[in-house]
């Protein structure tokens, strides 16, 4: 479906009406630097909320906080901090995540249970409260206050991820904005993916939840780094309506408009934080076509854009396309070898299971690139998937092989 | 089970009674040095032989020649060549595996349907046949030829793997030796990994393919380097029963003896095949006790010992136990947080479920051993599984990022 969409010049999460948003450094990073670590995002009038959270069962105290507060589909504010991610920290953990909701409820005068709470950073070490306590009477909230929360969330990311599309949806424009952190432990099915959105849409609330969910498949669930998932992963929507549309409900054209529009922001920040994984320094596409089912296709796109030989080939500029081949074997998706073909960006290395002789000079240059597309066409169906990746790089190992705990 | 096992000192495949073995430089591997690439192994008599396979649906045309071979669970000799994988090369790759079992059949006047193929190297190289030719002709064959053939079939390995072991079953004493090469790819569900076992034993045919399953499920499935699965993975037995005992069949006492000794020889090859992974600089050892089922048990040990943070914190000397736990949470295995202890050998840093003050230096001694000993302690029931892994270095991307086509 066409739509007309356009981005926002300098878009965040602060976009949409009705947003402020506002950070500050309270101590959490032991970094030495002063680099804000906690912020809130507030909504003026209460919201339509849906949230997505980690497949791991281990799951940090935020997360189970906000599975609980969201089982009415509402809230008004969101408090986050980087630095402490309160995961396996039993009882007092989940107290904490209570008590940061309430902090937040009690400054914004609202409701504890309309705000919902997200942490990254350092698994096990308990909550620095006497920081998050002062922290959270230092913030304050302004419409411009997006960028610092895109800041705040950041952890080994190396640059901010926001955005901002608006789009028209009957009489109206709706804007939709939004968030991400990520860099290390990233995964298809999330991980410590931290995800922010807000929209001044006026939605359905079940809608809402099962269009972040087809949203989330298509975009974060696609990306990889290294395999790992986090009990932290969190994507949250917030929908405060004040974009006085028609309110959007599920089966109708104003809802795909909708969904394209979400499912665009969701993409761009996830590319995002694929090409800013750990020690990353270019952004891997990998799409199967002519798959027999979807799910075969996103299996055997997703196993190979997280291999660690097709990501080391990738990093060296070596079209070794016998790693490539190998994943797709083992990622469990049906596949007929005389049948597959194997491109770089449009240089064919293998035709019908066969190798080519191909330019190789052409292919180092394709690899060169800042975004090196692999396309693999299984010729037995009509489903295809697409997964972002990065290359694996030495300085992938150094970040993580430094002593962190 | 108790049984009187003895290393042969300077053991390798050649130690079992009525095996010889030969290797050559053919020219395959493009090095410039002049090392060995192409290796016989025969039996003075017929053997009962045995077979495991890759899982990968991407296979290798010397697996699927074994396969046919494997029919009748005979055979008399190996031919097996470095330097080119022979995957991916289609109907002539095929053809090339045949004419490898004709012409070793012919220097040693027993049936092609009597010899057993196995290759490694470059993935979709056509096979380099007037090498081959050359070589088999070249081929010396002698009773000490085995340290030759574990060398001649190294790629990236950085030391020969071999051993054998000498058991006494009833009045006879039987040798079961063996040699193997791993280094990259190596993951559970074997990864080019080539281990081929010989044995002097005289052993039931239907008895040898359990009996090599069983080992294998314990040994080489449960390592792990990077996740990356080979076309080309293969472990073969041959039993020649020169050892004159009596035939061991499945369910007997002997059974048993010849079981733990073939686990054996099959554990400590698997040892040092994930103490040798590219660019590895110790061996890891995860073992998942009071699981509720093996499967979860294998799991979760698994899963955690091929997390690459967790190995690049292993790398590293990092008691980073929160990666521990992400893994063991999107293992898959069913666990309860609460009830989880963990262990880096006997120094606990989780005890049901909530992190210890431990002893940071005492940590990073156990991490910077040789091998280093991991143990999760489920509490759910009684099943227990051990993995096998190494740590993720700078330069096993180095090795990776290498171009080799």
């Amino acid at each position: 479906m066409e739509i007309d969409l356009k981005y926002v010049a300098d878009g965040t999460i602060t976009s949409p009406s009705g947003f402020l948003a506002g950070s500050t450094y309270s101590g959490l990073k032991t970094t030495g630097k002063e680099i804000a670590d906690l912020s809130i995002l507030y909504s003026e009038v209460a919201c339509v909320a849906a949230g997505m959270f980690t497949a791991n069962r281990i799951k940090a105290a935020p997360v189970v906080l906000c599975q609980k507060h969201l089982q009415e589909r509402r809230a008004q504010a969101l408090v986050a901090n980087s630095g402490c991610a309160n995961a396996c920290t039993g009882e007092q953990g989940f107290a904490d995540a209570v008590e940061m909701a309430t902090l937040t409820a009690g400054k914004l005068r609202i409701s504890p249970q309309e705000v919902l709470v997200a942490s990254t950073g350092i698994i096990g070490m308990p909550m620095p409260m006497e920081h998050i306590r002062d922290g959270i009477t230092r913030i304050a909230l302004s419409p411009q206050g997006g960028h610092n929360l895109a800041r705040a969330i950041m952890t080994t990311d190396t640059f901010p991820k926001e955005t901002a599309v608006v789009v028209g949806i009957g009489e109206s424009e709706v804007t939709i904005g939004g968030v991400a952190k990520g860099a290390g432990m990233i995964h298809p099915n999330l991980a410590t993916l931290l995800c922010f959105l807000a929209t001044d849409a006026f939605i359905e609330a079940e809608f809402a939840q099962v269009a972040l969910k087809k949203a989330v498949d298509i975009s974060f669930n696609m990306i990889t780094i290294d395999g790992d998932t986090s009990p932290n992963d969190t994507v949250l929507l917030l929908a405060n309506g004040l974009a006085n549309n028609q309110r959007i409900e599920a089966g109708t054209s104003e809802a795909e408009i909708f969904q394209a529009a979400l499912e665009e922001v969701c993409s761009y920040l996830a590319k995002c934080v694929a090409r800013d994984g750990e020690g990353a320094t270019k952004l891997t596409r990998v799409t199967v076509e002519g798959a027999l089912s979807w799910s075969d296709a996103r299996m055997a796109a997703r196993t190979i854009a997280s291999s660690p030989l097709v990501k080391a080939a990738v990093h060296g500029c070596d079209p070794n396309w016998g790693r490539i081949m190998a994943a797709l074997g083992r990622s469990g998706a049906e596949i007929v070898e005389p049948k597959i073909d194997l491109y770089l960006d449009n240089l064919c290395l293998l035709k019908s299971g066969c190798p080519l002789k191909f330019d190789h000079e052409e292919a180092r240059m394709i690899l060169s690139n800042d975004e090196v597309p692999i396309r693999v066409c299984l010729n037995l169906g009509k489903e295809s998937a697409t997964a972002w990746g990065c290359d694996l790089s030495e300085e992938y190992v150094t970040i993580n092989s430094e002593r962190k705990t």
